[in-house]
């Protein structure tokens, strides 16, 4: 069956996250209803990252094979007319080999957290960044993210329901870049563990605002230990903004849950 | 009376723009009612810009007199805490000299328009920007826009229902620039006419579609005649970004509604 590659953004706010549950609505039953009403087959979308409730997406990546060989842009604008009025867009579609998987085939994965740091309550971004109120020192905080770079065990920023096999994963970028009031946090690696960026962004705001010292950050992940974790930064500042693949068969390491 | 000037931002979308209407709930209403809850005074906000319905403001200006002499930071977070749940910030608040006046002492006005290109419908971006599915040629765009720098005869980018005395103003940048799948149009000018910048934008876009050239731009200015204009821009892309002022007394040329 042909094999199709959907790039997908959403606006998270009014779903339970990325992955199908049994009593509330989620970005891939609403696309796989979609799905149904655009070709009639029931078919199984496969994520790269399973985003949490209220967590955005600029370019999730999912795919899907259906019966009939589609042009893409009959499967981009159809599945489309069929989500609307929902927050959820097909970017783009693409046809790919068989063997790719949009989890396991995924060799990076980015992630942007936004924070705005002033006084005054959001308005254009309300749902879509963290408003912090005391000010933050950035570049404090991008000197402390560097040395959660590289392979460690991240017990410490893990959900306790992080179903993954191994805290093990390698970080491989970490920036804090302050832009006037807003505060922008860039984290990438092959696959992330569950609110892992949600976990390094809060302690990163204990940082900023003088409450740890980049060696309390070391310490924290260094005990992999959940309890040492700070305040886990909220939903509505984080999007999965880009997957990236590479030719070649699927690795079965990748997984993926923020 | 101690005067303050505010800086406020809004999400337009829920509001029948900027100026108090009889059946309708405006922007400067609903700051006027929260400071009544704040310290009990009916006052009238003088705004910068009277932004139409749906169009937004990351810098709209107002001056407010108020009985006492309030420390600014109070005017401020008191505002923003009588204004929950509303889409609207007081960004900052500052006292100024009592001749200072957001209208009339405003000498420069800076509106972005935001387009999105591309043929997946708006999620993130929803009453944020305008879908525009046919590709736009930015660049061609931008050079016609540069003939309507300068100072002209407006009326045909101006609403039938315009109040302005004089359709004549001066454009000092009108800017169009392609980043990604956005086209962001930026225009300054001391004074704009009622839907002149969402006017001007609609008629670009016949420029970028290709259906005008940038001669028929310049014969729909010279023309002096409403009805040569193209489609209006939809209101959701526009945001009143920033207000500049000059030291000095008030000048009674300016006007502005967009």
């Amino acid at each position: 069956m042909p094999r199709y590659k959907l790039t997908i953004e959403y606006d998270g706010t009014p779903f339970c996250g990325w992955q199908r549950q049994a009593n509330a609505r989620s970005v891939q039953q609403t696309l796989e209803e979609a799905i149904v009403r655009f070709c009639g087959e029931r078919r199984t979308l496969h994520g790269a990252g399973r985003t949490d409730t209220g967590v955005h997406a600029l370019g999730q990546v999912a795919h899907v094979d259906f019966a009939r060989d589609w042009p893409v842009e009959t499967v981009r604008d159809a599945i489309n007319a069929h989500l609307v009025p929902e927050t959820i867009a097909v970017v783009a579609a693409e046809r790919v080999p068989e063997d790719f998987d949009a989890r396991f085939s995924a060799v990076r994965r980015h992630y942007l957290y936004r924070i705005v740091n002033r006084r005054a309550p959001l308005t254009l971004d309300r749902h879509r960044a963290w408003l912090v109120k005391r000010r933050l020192d950035a570049e404090a905080m991008h000197a402390a993210a560097q040395r959660l770079l590289g392979r460690h065990d991240f017990s410490t920023f893990r959900d306790s329901e992080c179903q993954a096999a191994s805290p093990v994963r390698t970080l491989e970028q970490l920036s804090v870049e302050r832009s006037g009031d807003e505060i922008l946090i860039r984290a990438s690696a092959r696959s992330f563990l569950h609110r892992q960026v949600r976990s390094m962004v809060g302690s990163l705001e204990f940082v900023g605002c003088g409450k740890w010292g980049a060696d309390d950050l070391w310490a924290a992940l260094e005990a992999r230990d959940r309890a040492r974790c700070a305040t886990v930064a909220p939903a509505a500042g984080l999007a999965l903004v880009k997957v990236d693949y590479a030719p070649g068969p699927a690795i079965a390491e990748a997984e993926d849950a923020e």
